[in-house]
């Protein structure tokens, strides 16, 4: 039997969870994704617990091999409890999601929120390649969230809110948001938000995901081209938003959403160009090289969550702040 | 002669400079407030030195005595040089106020933007009430900013332009702003952008500031009325929009456009009340008690300012951050 220096990370969704097995170093030694069940607790931590003996698996590894496991959840967290307080997607409320994992292969589990997971991951990723020291990574998917490192260190905020920028309030009278306010950013800049807004001009199109209204676009239809530039242009706002509240260093795109790639990306650069061409400060505070796209088959959320594990055991990335 | 032992700060601003005389732990000995003179550097530093005696004088203290200064200035600033990249107002560009005011009184000078050093002011005279770790201090003045305090510690940002929300675009076909974009924030909220859109609707009325336009409300004026609703709910919206992102303890409103005081927070606090009855969220998030508004007879500049310079002795509040 080896020593227990195996790390889990864990990317838990409301559809698929992706595991991720590394060494102490980081060097990965077995990746997997498995349909989330979220019927019950119980059945969570099995499909949970299947990624992992799957990894396991791939590394002719054993559960005692774990050292420690980390895992990024859809939802409201303590990340000093390891208690969920509310997660809609995986069907959980106030539940201790770390204890209960923990007790199953009886070794440490850190969790935080996925979003604030997938920024670690980012971060991580992106000092391979240029050393930064302050990033927002926005999540565009089922909703809109932003997981902000300022100063090499995650920013959780006094509630642990910080970053919910899906309802910043953009259009009062607008969309009825599900948080009851109207008009919040995640009612145009998001999945179901693009669908809807195409559904409205076109309400016999056959699409389902927020990707079928890019393809549209770049075939040529007028309405889903109007649709991804008002879209575009939110985010646009929203990256200047980013920067002029947080000067981050950068910002990084991940989530559904941006899998649609240059069809996604490229009509928001131009709306940077545009305020480039407007103002010396735009030009000087939103070059192109500011903005990163995550490769489609980079999953920064497993890589954050092995993060997670690993750095508890230095000075923590994702400490929780005092409060 | 007494040992050096007298902190003095200035909140230098392009009329008039306040100072302030106080001991080694923080007794006022002394204030005053001077017009600034602005038409060369020299003359500045004149202007900052009369203010300086004069403290002294109240104090029967003598320039060998001052142990620290510290300054804040209306623009983009390095602490870590004392140099004033640009302040428009103080007719300076790329100028060492630091090490200027250092020479003439040969003492340490240590200066940051003045909304920051009002930041710092506001957190100071809130812990002596409710200790917090963490408040956006919002300036409504001449322009629109935000100095940010997180975990204790002045957030400055990759380009020391954190808080910069006067030019968060809002109506990106709204009116032209001074940095070149168009429907930033402060065209808007600030105090020119109150007087001009009252103006727009009334062109002959007569008023000078945005206090006249809030006192014409109050009288009654239907059109004053709906420049305060529109100020009001971007304002609220803007405090929004400050804890979805940084998820500060505290919004602190201050700068000469407060000073309507009651005139000016009912309108916003009322804002705010709608957002709670709409959205449970909103109701945890926006209480009233998060909001505060910096009396009028209260300077948090010259308050910052102190600290500026007393800080330096301990773990600085306001040191700058790597880059």
């Amino acid at each position: 039997m080896q020593t227990a220096q195996l790390l889990v990370g864990l990317d838990v969704g409301g559809t698929k969870t992706a595991a991720l097995l590394t060494d102490a170093s980081g060097s990965m030694l077995g990746q997997t994704v498995v349909p989330t069940r979220t019927a019950t607790p119980d059945e969570l931590l099995d499909s949970i617990s299947q990624a992992i003996h799957l990894v396991l698996g791939q590394a002719q590894a054993m559960p005692p091999q774990i050292q420690r496991i980390g895992l990024g959840v859809p939802g409201h967290v303590d990340p000093a409890t390891g208690i969920v307080h509310l997660a809609v997607n995986l069907n959980l409320q106030n539940y201790p999601l770390g204890a209960a994992l923990s007790a199953r292969f009886e070794t440490p589990t850190f969790l935080e929120n996925d979003v604030r997971t997938a920024a670690i991951g980012a971060f991580d990723a992106l000092q391979l390649t240029e050393p930064v020291d302050s990033l927002a990574y926005v999540s565009i998917g089922t909703g809109l969230a932003a997981g902000v490192i300022l100063n090499g260190r995650l920013h959780r905020g006094h509630n642990g809110l910080a970053g919910e920028i899906g309802h910043m309030i953009v259009e009062p009278e607008g969309a009825l948001c599900n948080c009851g306010l109207r008009g919040c950013l995640e009612t145009i800049v998001a999945g179901p938000a693009i669908v809807r807004q195409m559904l409205a001009a076109e309400p016999d199109m056959q699409i389902q995901h927020a990707g079928d209204v890019y393809e549209t676009a770049v075939r040529g239809n007028p309405n889903a081209q109007k649709v991804v530039q008002r879209v575009s242009q939110h985010l646009s706002q929203t990256i200047q938003w980013l920067i002029m509240t947080y000067d981050v260093e950068k910002i990084v795109l991940g989530g559904g959403v941006t899998q649609s790639g240059d069809a996604f990306l490229a009509p928001i650069l131009q709306e940077l160009a545009c305020l480039r061409q407007q103002s010396p400060l735009a030009a000087a505070l939103l070059p192109d090289e500011k903005v990163h796209l995550i490769p489609s088959n980079f999953n920064p959320g497993v890589w954050g969550a092995v993060n997670l594990a690993k750095q508890t055991l230095l000075e923590p990335l994702s400490a929780p702040e005092k409060s």
